[in-house]
């Protein structure tokens, strides 16, 4: 048994909707395999994703700015972190993509080797990507037609900050599953945390 | 001179930035070309991204959600729209991803025909996308292993929504830009104005 400290990130607002379940039973998973959780529920806590900048909130004090610190200190402190929300529009959902704009601040996230080639400096960690969404599977198989959908979280944002491992899990066609389905994929989503 | 009905929609929230300054000097070319002009400044207007929907605040309600009807009608009232906007994390900064979650809601901007297959609603309509971004120009030439910086809004949003046309428009590698190849930028950007 090795314990890891593990980071889960939220972005869902219906308390009643599937990603909600599928996020707690990933996170029972992990609890059952002893592993150490912090969790922010984006929406819970009422995340602003509003990334501001201007004259007076300079561009390159963002590093240190005392509002997210503490999601800051979180990614710090985990080895593992776990993305759990739905794809809207081929992508994260407002509230998460805010959470990106603000906490992952160049100083933070990533420095610039020379003028153009970023250097991550989120090294050592892990993490998992979990989405549903309403689109079908074939989605996934066209990535040089059809953009995102995860792509860009696990490519260009955490691979691109130091991340060494990014594992990608989807569930598709949510729009037609059925409750047989949808009960399978909670049990598969216990299994995956168990695992870590 | 055939005056058309534009509607930009501005997500930059520094008004002594080069995005700034950008939107500035398309709204003036677009204003000499005596087109009819609303704008929605995001920031200023202290847009509010995040889409929620749960028990009390039904998803399939969302098409009549009163908070965001006047850009609605702003977008009918359009022939033409202008996005005017900075590439952050490859995509769109979260104040237009969640302009898009809360606006461009189904029954609105699209409708299922069966089970997943969407159908536009927002038919004749035409659009620029106006992008500008630190990375090199070369992201745009392999769409097939860096994503979206654009082709998201373009392809799998507006044209999914039905518009016939939209053109993309990009300035790369601001990082290391002169003064005089931004000023340059600017005028490109008034001539395209002009030219609608």
């Amino acid at each position: 048994m090795n314990a890891k400290k593990v980071y889960m990130v939220l972005a869902y607002p219906n308390k009643e909707g599937f990603c909600y379940a599928a996020f707690e039973s990933l996170k029972k998973g992990l609890e059952a395999a002893g592993h150490e959780i912090r969790i922010s529920d984006l929406y819970q806590e009422n995340f602003n994703p509003v990334l501001v900048f201007n004259e007076n909130k300079l561009r390159r004090n963002l590093q240190h700015d005392p509002e997210v610190q503490a999601y800051r200190e979180a990614i710090l402190w985990a080895e593992h972190l776990v993305f759990v929300f739905p794809i809207w529009w081929s992508g994260m959902p407002a509230i998460l993509k805010g959470f990106i704009d603000r906490v992952f601040a160049k100083g933070f996230a990533y420095e610039y080797a020379g003028s153009s080639k970023m250097t991550g400096l989120l090294k050592n960690k892990t993490a998992w990507i979990v989405n549903m969404q309403d689109a079908p599977g074939i989605v996934r198989f066209l990535p040089f037609i059809i953009h995102d959908y995860g792509w860009v979280l696990k490519k260009q944002i955490l691979r691109s900050c130091g991340f060494k491992k990014v594992q990608h899990f989807s569930i598709f066609s949510m729009l037609s599953s059925t409750p047989e389905k949808r009960s399978q994929w909670l049990k598969k989503l216990y299994g995956l945390g168990r695992k870590l």
